[in-house]
């Protein structure tokens, strides 16, 4: 196809996917005049993959880049491919406060986990238990076990959708999902986490008069969990 | 203090600090002469509370003004307030494909959930769907309801934290709880789930030859489970 056309497919504008080929971000189409070229369905994917990266992952023109070439290397192996695609989508404080790395280790320390304290998340982590203290809120650290068991579950589940149920994971694909994974999976995570905070919030204390969920109420309050109203009476409350 | 001193305690330039005053995310200082103000610890509290949300949030300034006009109306109760911070920081996409509204519908109803299709969480979780099927990862929607297993029980936590241990929570601390419990919680759950994924990958495939986490063994794979290796025998292998 032209890069009209896959302008259209994406809905990427053209002068957007001129960038990306000037950037690197996609390989050059097949020349098939001195001034055009012709694309196919693999730039039309790797066009997609860009724009899930930049507008859901909201992933900087570099970062993008820095992802494509860790998927290039894949020589690393899987653990080395994730810390290299982990290190481009996670932003990093530069300066780390001493006490919040000491959090962040006695963190590790209790969940038994290999220390990490090289890594872009574990540094990330370390900026955000700073960054509580800083505002007074030394107690956000004692949330981080909870988030730890959930997250080992979640682990399992990411890892068994990136290598697929094949015995050997086919390393291409497998980074790929990964990619699509962590950035996806970040928004969808805090999707999720603000849904289910705002079910268990209502399945506690009702809702704001002017916003009964269902349209049922008169504002006292009604049933959160499977909508179960009966004899007016509250089901499953606190 | 003087805002002079107000920059070296929060570690914000005065340039900057002028800037928000301008945008009323920190209420006014009081006047000492006609063009020198004085600034309290509230000051110096809120300052910090506007650097958490753009530092680590990555808010913009007009969503932080947000924020804060939503802590002020009280009278929307726990819920009501979670909804519009949420709102706030929440990456809202524009145009939502109809499949993908479809699949998150179901996922809702498939958890019992109180139906939600007009809030920012439920219309940032079908963008991440319509991005995940346009990258030709269907699977990925199949995730989700262990994110929701999860995600449950952090948001009794979550709730938990920010309304203390009180029989009524104090509305004013708990919604600065929440704020910070989101903002910081995003950024948080995101580095743990890395570190946890990391975790359960080096301890399903080992690790490269030269990041040896220990720094203990020759590329063929140590204990990633409490640090234990005995006459070399991997624990609790798979």
């Amino acid at each position: 196809m032209r890069i009209a056309e896959l302008g259209r497919r994406s809905g990427v504008p053209v002068p957007t996917i001129k960038y990306y080929l000037r950037a690197g971000l996609l390989p050059p189409g097949e020349l098939t005049s001195p001034n055009q070229a012709r694309y196919g369905e693999d730039h039309l994917h790797r066009l997609r993959l860009v724009r899930a990266m930049v507008d859901v992952g909201g992933l900087s023109i570099a970062a993008v880049g820095e992802v494509f070439a860790a998927l290039g290397e894949q020589r690393k192996g899987v653990s080395g491919a994730l810390r290299t695609v982990e290190a481009a989508v996670t932003p990093v404080p530069e300066d780390l406060d001493a006490e919040a790395v000491a959090l962040g280790v006695a963190f590790l320390e209790r969940q038994g986990w290999v220390p990490d304290d090289r890594s872009p998340a574990f540094r990330a982590l370390v900026g955000v238990l700073g960054t509580a203290r800083e505002v007074g809120q030394e107690g956000f650290a004692d949330l981080l076990d909870g988030y730890a068991r959930a997250c080992l579950g979640l682990a399992e589940a990411d890892l068994d959708y990136a290598i697929g149920d094949g015995a050997e994971p086919e390393l291409d694909q497998a980074l790929e999902r990964v990619v699509v994974g962590t950035v996806l999976g970040d928004a969808a995570l805090a999707a999720v986490r603000r849904l289910a905070r705002r079910e268990v919030a209502i399945r506690r204390f009702g809702h704001a008069e002017d916003e009964c969920p269902r349209g049922e109420c008169a504002g006292d309050g009604c049933a959160g969990e499977s909508g179960v109203v009966e004899n007016g009476a509250r089901e499953g409350g606190a």
